[in-house]
Formats: C-alpha cells, sequence, structure tokens
C-alpha cells in the first residue's frame, strides 16, 4: 500500500489558522495516510498557567513529572483531539494516537547521557501491524508526541523520530512510504534566504558535495541525516519543505533519495 | 462475538490504587471488552488551578469553552492515556478512544432546555463497526467521556450514557453483550445498608414491584430505566454492582434481565 507519513511542527500547531488550513490541505491528500504532529507553545503556555517553571539542567529542558503531567495533557488530550475533531469534519476518519495505544510506539526512557533528562523517550520499536490495519480501514491515525515504556510509563518523545519509526516500520512491511516534514523552509536552499534557489531532489552524492561546499550546515545538518537514514531502512521517498508545497499530491519542496 | 462493556466510575479513577486494582481486574477479565471511563475529580481540580471557576446555572454545572477545554485535557489525554499505558504493561492491548476518534459516538450539543448546558453532548449514535474491528484484532477500546458533533465540535458527555450507546450498537449488530455499570453499591438491594441484601437478578416485573414498595427509589431509578432500555434494544445482560463483583468472569452484583 502506498502511505503518506505527514510530520508537522510546532509553528502549525500554534497558530489556529495554519492549523485549520493545514488541515484542509492534509485532508485533500489523497490515499492512506498518518499525522504526526508536535506539541508546540500550549504545553508551556499551560505549565506556566499552572505554575510549573520549565525546568533547565545544562542548558537542555527536563520533563520532570509535572510537566509529563502537562504534556500528556495538551499534547495527547487538547491538541490531538482538536485535531481529531476538526479532521472528522472535514470528511477524513482520524484517530488520536500516542505511541501507548495499541502498542504502536515502544520507547526506553533515555538514559546514558551525563544529565538526566526525566520522562524522555527514545524510540525503541514503532510496529506497523496496527497502523496498517487502521490505514486499510480507511481510517487516519494522528500521533501525538508521546510513547510508553511497556511497564505504564509514558514518556515525552520526539516527533520527528516518531514520524521516522513510523515510516521505517510501515516500509520495512513492504509498504511504499513518503515521508513528508514539514517546516519553515521551502526545502533544502542553495541561498538559505531564496526559496527559489530550492534543491527539487538530494542523493547522497550531492549531500556530500553540499556538505563539502558548506551549502548544507547546522541545523539542517541533523534533519537531512535523518532524512537519508530513512531512505537507507526502507523509506521510498523523504521530502522536506513547507506545508503549502509538500501537502499537494505532487509536492514541492526537496526530495531526497537513496 | 461476546463482548462486555465495561463502565467505571469517579470513586475509583480518583483514587491511584482503586484504579490500579480496578486495571488489574479489568485486564484479567476474558474475552472482548470495552472499557468507557468517567472524568473524576481531576477535571475539577485542574480547573481550580487554572483559576477557571465551576459555571452553574439554576444549580446546573455548565460547560463552558474554559471548562471544554481542561475536560479534553484530563479525560481526553491525563486520564485516558495513563489508563492506556497500565493495561498496555499488564498485558492488555488497549486504545484510548473519544467519540470523535474513529467517529465511534456522535452527539449533538444538548439543547431545548430552558438552560444552555454550553458545550455538552447527548448521543445520536454510536457505531458498532470501528469498534467491532478493534475488537476482533485483539485490541481494547477505552473510552472516555467525550463526543463530537462531525462539525469540529467535542462536547462533554455522560458515561453511563456512552456505555449504554455502544453496548447497544455492538448488540443490534449481533454480538451478544454484557453491559456492566460499576458503581458503590453491590447492587439493587433490598435494605439500602445491607449488601447482603443483594437482589441478583431483577426482571421488568419485579422492578415494577420494588417501585410500588418503595424499595427502589432516588439514584436508582433512573439507572434501572437506563439498564431496562438498554435491555429492550439489544443488549444481552446489563449488571450493576460493585468492581469486586462485577469484574469476576462470573459476575456478582444484580442482573438486570428482559
Amino acid at each position: 500500500m502506498k502511505v503518506s507519513v505527514i510530520k508537522v511542527g510546532g509553528n502549525v500547531i500554534n497558530d489556529e489558522q495554519a492549523l485549520s488550513s493545514f488541515l484542509e490541505q492534509f485532508s485533500n491528500l489523497e490515499g492512506a495516510k498518518v499525522l504526526v504532529h508536535g506539541g508546540g507553545k500550549l504545553a508551556t503556555a499551560m505549565a506556566q498557567r499552572l505554575g510549573i517553571e520549565p525546568k533547565m539542567v545544562d542548558g537542555r529542558r527536563i520533563t520532570d513529572a509535572d510537566t509529563l503531567e502537562v504534556v500528556t495533557m495538551v499534547y495527547g488530550g487538547l491538541v490531538n483531539k482538536r485535531i481529531v475533531a476538526q479532521l472528522q469534519a472535514k470528511g477524513t476518519n482520524a484517530i488520536g494516537l500516542t505511541g501507548a495505544d495499541g502498542n504502536i510506539i515502544e520507547a526506553d526512557k533515555r538514559t546514558g547521557w551525563e544529565i538526566d533528562f526525566g520522562f524522555v523517550g527514545d524510540v525503541r520499536k514503532a510496529n506497523a501491524a496496527p497502523i496498517a490495519n487502521l490505514l486499510t480501514q480507511g481510517i487516519t491515525p494522528v500521533i501525538a508526541p508521546l510513547t510508553h515504556d511497556g511497564k505504564g510509563q509514558l514518556l515525552n518523545t520526539n516527533a520527528d523520530t516518531m514520524a521516522q519509526a513510523v515510516a521505517v516500520a510501515l516500509g520495512q512491511e513492504g509498504h511504499e512510504v513518503s515521508l513528508r516534514y514539514c517546516f519553515e523552509k521551502a526545502g533544502v536552499l542553495l541561498d538559505v534566504n531564496d526559496d527559489a534557489s530550492l534543491v527539487p531532489v538530494l542523493d547522497p552524492k550531492k549531500f556530500e558535495e553540499f556538505k563539502a561546499e558548506g551549502i548544507v550546515a547546522d541545523g539542517m545538518l541533523p534533519k537531512l541525516k535523518n532524512a537519508f537514514d530513512a531512505i537507507e531502512a526502507s523509506v521510498t521517498e523523504v521530502w522536506l519543505g513547507k506545508v503549502e508545497g509538500l501537502l499537494a499530491n505532487d509536492p514541492i519542496g526537496t526530495k531526497i533519495i537513496g
């Protein structure tokens, strides 16, 4: 089966109008699809209202028990269920899930670092079968950035990684997966300030050249590493770009190929 | 297929130890099963922490926009996902849902009353097919007391009614449904203060006699009306009683029959 796995981040989640417009485009996207959403600023705002101070250690954000409670409420409840209800209204039969639901994504509490990140999960395994079963029934999974450890503990988890894990797991089961990361840029750009300098297709050879020439650097490096890892594992194609481009049935953005 | 639909209320949800013990028993219950949970006091406590005053009109509680946000977070996020993660740890492959997820329960915003209840839903229809599909795959739906109107609006909804609607819808599709309402009492009692006076089986004729004699009165009347309605519609049996009795594979409590 052909499946599109779409990751959308905070810049869309935070803005009611951008979210509504995104969901309209997502709903119109043909074929089987999965949405993985980030958290956005709502959890930070809710924590502030509850008088929970952001906990930082060595400049890294920590998920303590209070923060986990907030992200479970906000990502798993408020954000996820609003998206599901809006998609239903647009004719997309969505079902909201965390990694714990149907055991779709198992994770381990992060260890082995100099600091204790608290209740943060590193993905151990995404399970393709329950996701594929929903897709076969015409149901669209909407996944919040939370996983579980299988021992009853929910874990705050990076949505980019979850999207990759879901795409790879589906690919490994023989599905033809298009993974699309929506972000602020039009894709990989020769000139970071000029959307017209978009690189439409990027393969590993060109990626190495771009790195050597300094055309890709900073935040784009881990993002592209992630994308090439997905391709290498089992994903047919990975796209990076803006919502408007990537949600078209013929996407516009940077296509990563193996 | 034989299906148990279990409703559990605030008295269990509010108490971490009672909840854990309930989930252990629920997990051990044989066969296909659905859990419908109430909200409990956590939403009220969270609203207080957020400085949201309970809104009452004519002594009735109103779900305004702020309160809906809180119940969506607490029922749909915190309570539901904690239950799901705990059930996964106990070997039950649970999936947490609101009525919006998979469009399992549609509702209408309550109208026609002298007061406006706000974002409160009256169940229009439960859809058996998506629930039965999950059960067939060995997945256990865990349903939070929220529905949607199909137009993008989430609605705060009574968990007893949602449990009844799910049971009736499954019954109408030919499934053999045992609906079990867990509450504080051992069941229908001849003497309300004596659990030993339990009435093990209640049929419509005996119910009429008990009403005439004043043996059932007050809060038990709507609960039993609800139960007999379920039987009349399509449900095989309805039980009322305490968790300990009703979660046994051979339940102990009051069995309502047609």
